[in-house]
């Protein structure tokens, strides 16, 4: 006999904990269920931080008790089929039955095409527990670790290993850190600090090989060049979990995930996908990106959850606008929007702003940092269209605040007469307040035709 | 033989200074200057940092290096009369001609009419540079201080002299702290904070003398209850100084300021106010506001310097929407908007929303602090109203972003669906994400008819 669910969750990442959250929410006497094939989940950004910061693997999970509390039930199991159309097989032997099923199936490390690949000693970073658990006694056990990849997770696993005292390399195939999220300007500040940290920076660089008998013992560039290591962890990237798409008969795409609408409904009637596995398009052009972000997972999952029986909030998911902080040694970095390469990229023309300043002020107060801020503008039409900022810790609401201006499309003019609340010791001060200083920086190229 | 100039600025204070810089940005072969009584200009909302955190005085002053940078003069004079209608009469016997004219001549300090106020001993915080070097000589040789005053600037005093090895003894009037600027709930959590710092509070409690022979030796509050005191400061507000605009017979209000239009013209052609002396109104309703912000003069100065001779910038000031931060010991509190006492007394209906969380995540890594966010949104158009936020430093620019969201008249709906970047080391968690879950609270009020 089939248990029967009103909404059934696949997936109990962040994804799918917010759509189950958002479903109880709004349908309070909808029965509700996440199937998850993890005992317990980890929080997905926070695993760079198991290694170093949190002495346990398991201070870094999301709580199950937020479930019970909402009246969410919870299988330890994995979907193995569909019996029928409203119908899942799983692995337990159990079936269950849905109204609404969402796939919240996440995304898995990419393996990349690199002879020598598959030998022992090199790592991914998976959203497994015990896997992590594993990764952190190798870690442990390994003096200098080469890491493959210079994305964001990339370098915050090189900020917790280097804390650790391990000797770290990254290796990273384009020009520079973060190239897809980033411009140059900025990336060499930040580069110039990763460095500054003793981690070792190899960009542009190609692996040819990862060498050694059974175990990886390093690997060779393309220009052969060779890094010794004792472990080699790979971050190269994630790709959509799209298999039980592909067995529901879903259209999907095998690099961007399942094909959605702006409501996340699937090409079937009452299947939805969420969060990584699902396609997303690019807030600006509405073109195909593999950007994978918690921001936008849950921005979908509650859209999703309201929105499962009747559509109670009219407006669609309006594409990823790609927000991201992250933080190395004590300098933070934001990103919100477009990005030069990525506006010439889409024929978009822009005027940049630019401004420098402190976060505290005034800048002799004890704990002031630096800040940069800079501004992408349209053009022609004079919507802000991005900005990227270094600095201290308030960079991570900063950033937000930001991304809050994109998302309300507010012009050069708006945010330069906009009433922003000051403190000497949270903010910058009121005359050098980055983001409106940039702004203003902008205008003046505009007056000046520059 | 009269100076001439394009823009002559009185007052050197942020609005003067803001409208400088804007005038010269937007016209730029214009002559301009500015005029102030100070050798140099304290930074106001830096002053209470002076007395500890900045060791000295001079440490907190407005650099003129920008005026110069900017080929904006300086006279270090005061205006004391007009000769006719486009020229001023200096202090010094000088005569300066302008075209356009900028009043940003600040506030006073208010003197309580208390029996007793005229004692020696007794303070006031002045935008004076040697008036507060005097006043740090004295808190130094002080023991006990009494604090007239639970404002922003009487707390974040009273937190600086606490540091400073002080015994500090706030007293209040009305029932809390910050009456003016948050609500009941808020400010308990806020009075628990200051009160375990060491600093006495004293609420609800009106002095009715200042006792002592020639020099004040402490205060006796209606109740009949005494405080003595080595030194008192009073910060009971301030009030717009208008003495030249009654001079030059500009509308003005005696309690508000000089009366301006919406952008920031007075009743006299070519004549402009901005900052503490001129008027303002509350974003909401258009009503007078006593409200005094360096983010309201930052707002007004770059519109006026960018509207004195055309208007370029097609939106006016729409009122002081009241955007403020401070930090007491190791808690920030924000706020922006209207509290529920504001909301009710201008009768509009309103919906709350809460949710406390960390300002990390995992809540484990270290530096993770509570943070606690209560939204109002309007009951039938479902706007944001206003945000109190109490947590770590963060807040300073989270409140920020609440300003840009009630600024953009964004509804719940559009809330709950933003893209919010998070970080483990710089923000809560996306799915504890506070402004968000707080949205989401108030939304299942709607759902449920509560």
């Amino acid at each position: 006999m089939a248990k029967k669910y009103d909404v059934v969750i696949i997936g109990g990442g962040p994804a799918g904990v917010t759509t189950a959250l958002s479903a109880r929410n709004t349908y309070p006497t909808k029965t509700i269920c996440i199937i998850r094939k993890e005992t317990l989940t980890p929080i997905p950004c926070g695993i760079p931080y198991v290694m170093h910061s949190l002495s346990s693997v398991t201070d870094n999970v999301l709580p199950d008790s937020l479930l019970q509390k909402n009246q969410i039930d919870l299988f330890i199991d994995e979907v193995l089929d569909f019996r029928n159309e409203k119908t899942l097989v799983l692995k337990s032997g159990e079936e269950v039955q849905f109204e609404k099923l969402v796939l919240a199936t996440g995304s898995t490390p990419i393996v990349p095409p690199i002879q020598g690949i598959e030998k022992d000693g090199i790592f991914y970073v998976k959203k497994d527990l015990d896997y992590l658990e594993k990764l952190k006694q190798k870690v442990h056990e390994a003096r200098r670790i080469l890491i493959i990849g210079a994305g964001f997770i990339g370098i915050e696993f090189a900020d917790e290993l280097n804390r650790a005292g391990k000797e770290v390399v990254i290796i990273e195939r384009l020009p520079y850190v973060l190239s897809l999220s980033i411009d140059a300007d900025i990336a060499e500040i930040f580069e110039k600090h990763i460095q500054s940290l003793g981690i070792q920076l190899v960009t542009g660089a190609a692996v040819q090989e990862i060498y050694g008998e059974k175990k990886a013992e390093g690997v060779r560039l393309e220009n052969g060049q060779t890094y010794p290591a004792d472990l080699i962890l790979i971050a190269v990237g994630y790709k959509p979990n799209t298999q039980l798409a592909q067995k529901l008969g879903l259209e999907y795409h095998e690099k961007y995930g399942i094909i959605v609408d702006e409501y996340l409904r699937t090409s079937i009637r009452d299947i939805f996908a969420v969060g990584d596995c699902a396609a997303k398009r690019n807030w600006f052009t509405g073109e195909y990106t593999s950007v994978m972000l918690a921001s936008t997972a849950m921005a979908q999952g509650r859209l999703v959850g309201s929105n499962l029986f009747e559509i109670k909030v009219i407006k669609g998911f309006p594409g990823t606008l790609g927000t991201f902080s992250t933080k190395v040694g004590d300098l933070a970095l934001g990103v919100t929007g477009l990005t030069e390469k990525q506006a010439q990229a889409m024929g978009i023309q822009y005027v940049i702003g630019f401004h420098e300043s402190v976060d505290r002020h005034p800048g002799k107060l004890p704990g002031a940092k630096p800040i940069k801020v800079k501004l992408l503008f349209s053009r022609y039409s004079h919507f802000l269209l991005g900005a990227q900022v270094l600095g201290g810790d308030s960079v991570g609401e900063l950033i937000n605040m930001l991304s809050v201006m994109v998302q309300n499309r507010m012009t050069d003019m708006e945010i330069d007469t906009l009433q922003i609340g000051t403190h000497p010791l949270l903010t910058a001060s009121p005359i050098a307040y980055p983001v409106i200083n940039a702004t203003v920086d902008a205008i003046l190229k505009w007056y000046t035709g520059k």
